[in-house]
């Protein structure tokens, strides 16, 4: 018997909307999260959780206070926790997150950005 | 002031051993790990967590008792706690693994393929 593995371009195929993460997996209670990002996001930190960018196809900006961290396709980086940071993209570009299941997306920073928790795609 | 995002090429590059995993980032208690495979390691479980694996170059299996699960780049799999399995790779195959800090790769089944923990790159 054979079993599928998750194909992420598969699962990037099956939405189109910004800025909203869609679960793809979990391990023990962490979730591998799948988003399109373009423009600018809020200001926010996550209090209780480092979080992860792994960028997939295209390429984003994590602005910090103090500095700019700029990722590639093939490229990650890990925003510690209780940090403020801004992501952005000029283009669209596809990202999967990492971080414990019930973060939401904009932190405590909250607006019009903030996505649904918890959908899985 | 800008800082450099980890390049998962560039951390690759470093190294060339198979079956031994090294630690490019952690996020709270958890570690990114990429490792190079080829051919078949032993069957073994992690009794306490799952496990994550992303293929990043290359083709790999995942034998179960009851399944195969057959991985090709961009795609992932969870191997659930406590759930013997065994990994391979018919030619060499680049992965990231994603678990929590201190699991030891041959799980509790030891052997000649247990690498040295926390090898950072």
């Amino acid at each position: 018997m054979s079993e599928p593995a998750i194909n992420l371009q598969d699962k990037l195929a099956r939405f189109a909307d910004h800025w909203s993460p869609r679960v793809i997996a979990e391990m023990n209670d962490y979730q591998f999260k799948l988003a399109k990002i373009q423009g600018e996001f809020v200001w926010h930190a996550h209090a209780d959780t480092d979080e992860v960018f792994i960028v997939l196809a295209g390429a984003m900006q994590i602005e910090f206070r103090d500095k700019t961290v700029a990722l590639a396709a093939g490229e990650m980086y890990v925003v510690p926790k209780g940090v403020e940071h801004r992501p952005s993209a000029e283009q669209e570009c596809c990202i999967m997150l990492v971080e414990p299941r019930g973060v939401v997306n904009t932190g405590e920073a909250g607006g019009a950005y903030t996505a649904q928790n918890d959908v899985w795609v």
